[in-house]
């Protein structure tokens, strides 16, 4: 038993994994041996999530069956629309609601019952499909309302990433927004056992059910040094343009004055994040289109000064917030569409705690009193 | 950098903390240098929540002031009574009823939104007594609602485990019945870095807030390896009870076919858990207060062929079980009276990583595939 204190587990091993693994030194990813790169220029975020929660790449026949069920999952029950209201109208932060959404799909899922065994793994692949097809049409509908909106409803012929941007536009997008926002959704997908990831399997550990642990990960997800990171960045563009300066005279003043430029490092990669490059190629084809190529630059200039004075990479936060951002997606809502491709992730590891379970309970070192015992109260 | 590979992470300090300590050869549980002996006979729920999130016992002074406060936070929203009426009409399992109720919480806290900086301690101390004020209002109303009752209104004249008491039964509870179950909070509201806590943690580590970390916790509570194990001891009492079999023969039966006795062992116990003593007692008590022995006697009978035969001694939830039956309490909800209680030691823990925080981000093995690449479709 080691005696070492490890607060932030760094190096510590809790599982073995089959689902990525991350080259940190060569800046790379790959999920069950699939390079990100390939993946997100030849598959679907459907075909990710078969890959992820079945062990391979479906065939034609598989992904099309597949498909099917998670279009079919996607309407929600109207006591779900009922809460969705609510905390839209009491102006509800995206990130809770995304939490308090997913906690709640599991009064109204058919395989949640207390008969079932948790760890019953056809019962949680249909749950996993409901929860994953569910909670961009919960997003949707809560964006919506809060800017007093009806919901639409979902439509089974787009798949998954055309239909989110259908339900939050009410319009059909195009085949390059559809596509680069599915590439997102695939780039998101997993990432070893970052933090809430690592919720959802602690969670899982007690045996607690597939909608615990994806509530519990959903609530990790919403913290700043986490999912909460895309936001900030986007923050930071705004502010630059808002200041009017050159930004490469506003990053400098602002490392200058100490401050933290959200969206680079991270505890893994020691070189750019191979996510970051994909985003990137992306945002800069955006701006082309768009003929506005301001954010992507803000973006490079920036990435340009943190590598030269700090060395420190870009992550996958940098340039996922402008690609959204010039996709006309509000700010505040990035984390929440982190939490709609990673939840994917999140189940399929919450399916290996599971098959090889065992309860995770560490240890903390005791530095408080000791010996104390309880005076009469009219003697403290 | 260890490569042992600690699935459990059983032994590995994952941080420092004052509130707590387990002394597993001796079977001593304190709370801040107080035995749990000496907390449970001689103060309040409301006492040990001071003394879990300020650090000291509370003076005359500040016990009415911090009780009054409590007592003021104790309504609901009307947007959290629709959800309540919602998962009751779904016929929603309880502990998922209250992880959804303790999330939606934030939705309406004053102190809950994104100009709060999650880490701010007086906000957290006023959103951690409301989320702890409110939880039993939320489960009493819940209980209520199932069973087809309107809910009833808190008592801000009654102390925190007499109030869910009235809330739930709409009768004021006997000094008896009040203090026991008041005891039973203060012996449930911490116990070092349980799975629960330790969700609640890595949650807070991203620096999500006390909304978010609490739900993890309650979901990571509600596993049968963790809170649920208290309903599964009632249920096989029942089962013994239904069986008219002899209460020895029926665990000598039940043992020799493998069958796993809930209530028993511990991960940081070797010996008896100083919990169940005192549970022991009281569960003794209702029952001769009430002339009815028989729960009583089957945990002891249980309990002394379990330690003959295995030397595995009874933990926290195999007394709670008889003692939670005998004062008329729902099977189904033991786990949310845990959640009720322990809810005090998750936001303390909280605050502790908060005061000292580091990202918590273990790391996986990757034993999955290698070096594939994508086929196209009609390939696979």
């Amino acid at each position: 038993m080691s005696e070492d204190l490890k607060k932030g587990l760094e190096g510590v091993l809790v599982a073995e994994s089959s689902l990525s693994y991350i080259d940190g030194d060569a800046g790379e990813l790959i999920y069950r041996g699939y390079s990100i790169d390939d993946l997100a220029r030849s598959t679907s975020y459907e075909e990710v999530l078969y890959l992820l929660w079945y062990g391979e790449l479906p065939d034609a026949d598989a992904l099309a069956e597949f498909k099917h069920a998670m279009a079919e999952a996607r309407e929600l029950d109207d006591s779900v629309h009922r809460l969705i209201e609510d905390l839209a109208a009491a102006d509800e932060e995206p990130m809770a609601a995304t939490r308090s959404i997913a906690s709640a799909l599991s009064a109204t899922d058919p395989d949640a019952t207390p008969d079932t065994d948790p760890t019953d793994l056809d019962a949680n692949l249909r749950k996993g499909r409901r929860i994953t097809a569910k909670l961009p049409t919960a997003l949707a509908a809560f964006t919506r309302r809060r800017n007093g909106n009806d919901p639409v409803a979902p439509r089974a012929d787009l798949d998954h990433a055309a239909n989110f941007l259908y339900m939050l536009n009410d319009d059909e997008p195009d085949e390059v927004l559809a596509d680069t926002f599915d590439m997102a959704l695939v780039l998101h997908a997993d990432h070893g056992l970052n933090a809430s990831t690592f919720a959802a399997m602690v969670t899982a550990s007690t045996l607690s059910d597939l909608h615990a642990s994806v509530t519990s990960a959903i609530g990790a997800l919403s913290g700043s040094l986490h999912g909460g990171a895309n936001q900030d960045v986007m923050e930071m563009l705004k502010e630059v343009d808002d200041s009017e300066k050159d930004p490469l005279k506003w990053v400098r003043e602002a490392m200058a004055n100490g401050r933290r430029i959200p969206g680079f490092g991270h505890r893994v990669y020691n070189v750019k994040d191979p996510r970051a490059y994909l985003l990137s190629e992306r945002s800069k084809a955006l701006g082309e289109a768009a003929g506005e190529m301001k954010w992507y630059n803000y973006s490079t200039t920036i990435e340009e000064e943190m590598i030269e004075e700090t060395g420190i990479a870009p992550n996958v936060d940098f340039y996922s917030a402008s690609m959204y951002y010039q996709m006309g997606i509000p700010i505040d809502i990035y984390t929440p569409i982190f939490a709609m491709s990673r939840v994917g992730g999140w189940i399929a590891h919450v399916l290996e705690q599971y098959e090889d379970n065992r309860l995770i309970r560490p240890r903390a070192r005791y530095v408080g009193e000791q010996d104390q015992s309880v005076p009469p109260i009219e003697k403290r």
